[in-house]
């Protein structure tokens, strides 16, 4: 366990089997870490529950932020902008009531409502889903796995800088490889983004002295054989992880090392955002109050925006191709 | 294993370790099954020192026809109009020499040689590489897998027919339940492509008492939970099967029922043509063969074919949208 108290909000009625889910999965934070503080953000009754439910030695540590509004798997991410608990904990943290938050609700709606509250990168027009996968020889951290569905090639060169940064920063990785997600290694394999992509990330200057690999394949981000850091689209990534997750469990299980995270880190927002997916599961939301918890000790995100200050903005990149809506 | 001789034409010269786990793979085919014949495509000492590592009582089930030019992993794929040991397999097919072919080459040219010496059904214009990974309840038949990257919502719906009538027909597999893979299972989730083709498919008449599901996720290729045929594009298709190969390695092994397969059948085309990855093992090879021999003993191809026939082409499908250059 890193040093340092860590403040996250945790949205009560995100996820498919909220708030059940994220009850457990805070409770076992809670009681797994000293130095964690939660603030729940969702229907006071069930904010009582959990306290009641917690030894009364760890209850200084919860506060509850009564809101009863939800967005819906099915809402349109703009439901966001309504009144709702993911909202009020992108406030918690704008307002520096809470240092992180998590949500399990449609990553759509929370991208929305950080992206709104908390206000994006100048250098980043679309806010990266960033997530950690355990290979052989160390972390691969995967990007984009589910907020920009088409970018264009300048969006995952900007997301090689930021997978870069991120897999320095968070993972103490020296001098990532960073790849491009395609159906072979050889040039000029893949479609026609893939295709443009490769030169156009040849050619990106990349922090913390990481460097382009080139085309890397599907092994590559279960292996971690090529690369440390392999980009994507989201939609790619998103079905890529997971199909890896249903692959461990045909197999009977995750590795030793650690399944599929079930965790993404939420990069080019001015704050600390963790979103675990719909179908999360309390030791999943428990892993995802951690990470937020890891990241924000290690000022992760402050680090990665520093890292990406004095860039300019992706050229050619003002067409809006993700299914998050920003304004 | 299923009664009747099948003649199988190999293409020793392809895959990125040919020829050495061609012959290996070809070899270990010939030993299990007494009903298989092989005719060996490649340079003649190769053939010759296949035929002398394998037992006098085998031997008689080997022929040979000598080419020498092979098209390289990193050749364009109209390199296979040129002489080559995967053109002079496809003719082996057409000329009735051989009942089917398995080539570990680059796909995209032995997809193109197939398509220009076999011809391609009036109904697709893009054929198809379908694979088979085996899941919790059965076998899930996931295409394409590499052959059409970017394809448009007529061809998905088209391969959402192809997958319905091999699931029926290779793997007797009643009434398929057929899915399209993007982000979430709720209705307007993915990417434009996917979006557009939900309703596509939903409209698409299926064989084989097949139903569509709707939207699938990417758990459900590995587990098969939802669907028994996951329709996605090529691109898509390759990197998932790469990545759950890679997860099956990191858990230490596929599971049981067998891991991600090596091998994918081509539908589209004229005759039996099996392709192996281009980095194919001998187990990989053999289990291709193997595939090639299974899909002519239940005339499959043949099958699938009359089960399309009196279909129209694929309407607003003229706009070449594959990596496989077909005239």
């Amino acid at each position: 366990m890193e040093p340092g108290t860590a403040r996250i909000a945790v949205d009560l009625l995100g996820g498919d089997d909220a708030p059940a889910v994220v009850v457990d999965g805070a409770l076992r934070a809670v009681r797994a870490d000293p130095d964690l503080h939660l603030l729940l953000v969702g229907p006071p009754e069930v904010a009582d529950a959990l306290i009641a439910a917690l030894e009364p030695v760890h209850r200084p540590r919860i506060t509850v932020r009564p809101v009863r509004d939800k967005v819906g798997m099915a809402d349109h991410p703009s439901a966001a902008r309504a009144e709702s608990t993911v909202r009020a904990a992108v406030a918690a943290v704008r307002d520096g009531t809470a240092d992180a938050l998590v949500s399990a609700g449609a990553t759509g709606a929370t991208v929305t409502a950080a992206a709104l509250g908390l206000g994006r990168w100048p250098q980043v027009r679309r806010p990266a889903l960033v997530a950690t996968l355990p290979a052989v020889a160390g972390p691969v951290v995967f990007l984009d796995v589910g907020g920009s569905l088409e970018p264009r090639p300048a969006t995952l060169a900007r997301h090689a800088v930021l997978g870069a940064a991120y897999a320095a920063v968070a993972h103490a990785v020296d001098a990532p490889r960073v790849g491009l997600l395609s159906v072979g290694t050889e040039a000029g394999k893949g479609d026609r983004v893939r295709r443009a992509a490769d030169a156009v990330l040849a050619a990106e200057p990349l922090p913390c002295d990481a460097r382009y690999v080139g085309l890397v394949e599907g092994y590559d981000v279960s292996l971690g054989t090529r690369a440390d850091v392999v980009v994507t689209d989201g939609f790619t990534g998103n079905v890529l992880l997971k199909a890896i997750e249903g692959a461990y469990a045909m197999a009977g299980g995750p590795p030793a090392s650690g399944g599929a995270p079930r965790a993404a880190a939420l990069l080019g927002v001015s704050g600390t955002v963790v979103v675990c997916h719909g179908a999360a599961g309390a030791d999943d939301v428990a892993s995802g109050i951690g990470l937020a918890a890891h990241l924000w000790r290690r000022r992760a995100t402050d680090q990665v925006a520093a890292l990406l200050a004095g860039r300019a903005r992706t050229a050619h990149d003002h067409i809006i191709d993700t299914e998050v809506a920003t304004p």
